[in-house]
């Protein structure tokens, strides 16, 4: 492990330029229109893959974008590690409030300005550049597998199906994931709770056309007025979400562990100065930090209707259009609030409008163990590098697949990221720390040795 | 007045190019993308006045787009018909629902598709039509001036300063204005009531960025639920508006008009069948045809925010947008009102977010005698050439100017629109009937006639 700091230092430059290359990929996968970058963007892990040293790499068709496979097998009796990672990202708009275009990334006060530079390509090229360096100096401790996938962003359609096909290929000990955030970069962090997803659309029609509101307005249902009211009564007065049934599986967690989590550094002046605002909002009888990984929500995403471009219209439009997701937390299903939500969503509309309710995707949360071997060797191998010893933390975000390697596989995660919540991942601005970046690389690979050493 | 008719027989066909012309220009005033083709259908205007026999046209500079000056002047002894239209057009997006391009004319079953076609490029055109006529055939009877503005779509806001400076100008005994409906083919009415305008745009704040939803939600103020909360918060459970003060000025209108109202051909059953709506929405207490024209409403003409693409993105934005215009009725400001809902609304925004109200423009609620001349000569020129008395007809849409013209230049209105509510003015698909186009130029010279022998 000696020789892996100079070799990390010789080539830090090109470590950077590799990723830029790769950051300059538009690889949108939410939007058609990018289709061919995205398959582009495989290609280069891909090739990328092979030049660290992987045996094989190969792109595996799927009925979207391609998941691209790795592997370098040392001895089948040694331990194995599946490194999970994405190469799509974010769609990248609203443009105009980048201070730099999304896909030429720039470093800037130390940090990589560009549409996934945290989430997730800086993170996911880590574990490759943390492999080549592995490899260049014989340290490679054990056998490693790499699944990259293209569609994470659009709720990896394909890699369930992918992973029950290939259960054999992909068997291994354990699910390496770079795309969570820590405390800070002082404060170092393993994330140990997820929370799941359900994300849906719905339309609500009014009358058959466009009309006038000065000939209609006041005598024929408006679809935004309407579907503002049955937003807004998605919500009681204390703005839990007012769905019924929603809360009915919600795993309380003990005072214990909120006790704990209270002791997490969190300052809300911080907090409500870094984002601007004057009060926090939400839940009734819980805290910041527990309202955002504990709790499930419920959030509009986007909302359109009508008229919406320069000047004034007086237009009572036909439809309106809004994009809603929930967070949920262990025990709540997926499938489940998704039919608890359309039959309560198409209960409350009035007569006088129609309602549609298009499911997205979703995914289901998850609590990863802080007492197996990869967990202890992630935590060994922070300290090693960052000197203080990890917090484990429950987190807001969604990241499904880990609860379906879990199902499919047997695998359990650890998640294992370097971002932090300041890196304004899927909004305008992204960023990922330069030390951040270096720090993953550096640290990787006391993963491998750790792990491989504890499993023995 | 015989030779009339002989004579649009003989012109029909160049009555309906010369109007196509003017379709295809794209003169939609509320984006500035258009200025050089409104600019375009300004001097289109003035040609046309000046070739069907004006002594002079003009174009008149303002400080947004020129206003169409014409006249011609027989004998300043005579009575004076001054005519108002509008050259300008609503934006015609979303342009996907239209059967035919908005700027590309076409007859379709008796009728021509076109934004603007009735709104208010074919029913302005028809007193050009009107006009030819009887200078053609030495049949005006009357002193006629013209004027024609570009900027009644974006709320006529230099218009009435122009009126000032011209005061003397623009001396007439009557207001003939084109730019309302009738009830049908084969029940003509005149509009003797219009209702104000308040519109506005608001923007809601959360955060200072866009934020990741999994990372934030449910502990920062969504700007979109906000929205929705604060909207729907409007209205309440009768749909009356819930905004202090709003119905304080409101003119109640008499059971005797009341009931006279009730007795116009109406079929609830028809209306919801062409609509496509199973149930009307609207105040409690009042029926539909009440609902859209003596009682004032609230509509959401547009809502934006967030992420509005293909697919999903699990962004909680930044900011939230509305586009929100209140209809009024006689004796309501619309200026108070405005002031009443800016003050409202920020007043009921929560702490987390931040409120803006930005004014765009408004207009005042008119009611028109029928007991003056100038109704009586509309009157009876549709008596003369529909065979049918008219209907006087409150109506819910709004021309401002209307009430301008009256505390400006003293002169009241004539409301003498061609066009039917099916017309779907401000809406894709735009049309305007042939028979609605020649049955207005036949019938304006009528009222020039009787208007000037019921004047001596």
């Amino acid at each position: 492990m000696d020789a892996l700091k100079p070799y990390l230092e010789k080539n830090k430059q090109r470590f950077l330029d590799e990723l830029f290359e790769l950051l300059r990929i538009p690889s949108v996968s939410a939007d058609e229109k990018y289709a061919a970058d995205v398959k582009k963007a495989a290609e280069f892990v891909k090739v990328e893959l092979l030049r660290a040293g992987a045996d094989k790499a190969e792109l595996c068709q799927t009925k979207g974008f391609p998941i691209v496979y790795g592997e370098k097998i040392l001895d089948p009796k040694l331990p194995t590690v599946l490194v999970y990672g994405h190469y799509d990202v974010q769609p990248a708009d609203p443009l105009e409030l980048w201070n730099s275009p999304p896909f030429e990334p720039v470093v800037k006060d130390g940090n990589i300005y560009a549409r996934g530079a945290c989430d997730d390509k800086g993170q996911m090229y880590m574990h490759v550049k943390a492999f080549e360096m592995m490899m260049k100096n014989d340290a490679l401790p054990c056998n490693v597998k790499f699944i990259i996938e293209g569609e994470e962003e659009v709720g990896s359609v394909n890699l369930e199906a992918f992973a029950i096909e290939n259960a054999a290929k992909l068997k291994s000990d354990v699910v390496l994931i770079s795309d969570t955030s820590m405390i800070a970069n002082d404060v170092p962090s393993i994330t140990t709770g997820l929370r799941g997803l359900t994300y849906l659309e719905v339309e609500v029609t009014g009358a058959n056309r466009d009309l006038h509101s000065g000939v209609y307005g006041g005598a024929v249902a408006n679809p935004i007025n309407i579907l503002c009211d049955m937003i807004s009564s998605l919500h009681d007065k204390d703005r839990k979400v007012n769905i019924p049934g929603f809360y009915d599986d919600v795993q309380e967690v003990s005072k214990q562990e909120r006790d704990q989590m209270a002791q997490a550094p969190f300052s809300l002046d911080e907090y409500k100065k870094h984002l601007d605002i004057d009060e926090v909002i939400g839940e009734k009888g819980y805290s910041t930090l527990e309202r955002v990984s504990i709790r499930p929500t419920l959030d509009v995403n986007g909302i359109w209707g009508g008229y919406i471009g320069q000047g004034a219209k007086t237009v009572l439009p036909s439809k309106a259009f809004a994009k809603i997701s929930m967070r949920l937390v262990p025990n709540q299903s997926s499938e489940k609030i998704m039919k608890l939500f359309e039959a309560h969503f198409k209960k409350i509309a009035p007569a006088g409008v129609k309602v549609k309710v298009m499911p997205h995707h979703g995914g289901e949360a998850a609590v990863t163990p802080t007492d197996s071997i990869a967990y202890k060797a992630a935590a060994r191998a922070m300290e090693t590098t960052f000197g203080k010893t990890p917090i484990p933390l429950r987190t807001g975000g969604s990241i499904p697949i880990v609860t379906m390697f879990e199902k499919v596989l047997g695998i359990k995660s650890v998640l294992f990221g370097f971002g932090l919540d300041s890196d304004a991942i899927h909004s305008p601005n992204e960023k990922y720390g330069l030390f951040n970046y270096y720090k993953g690389i550096e640290t990787l690979p006391y993963f491998y040795q750790y792990f491989t050493e504890m499993s023995k």
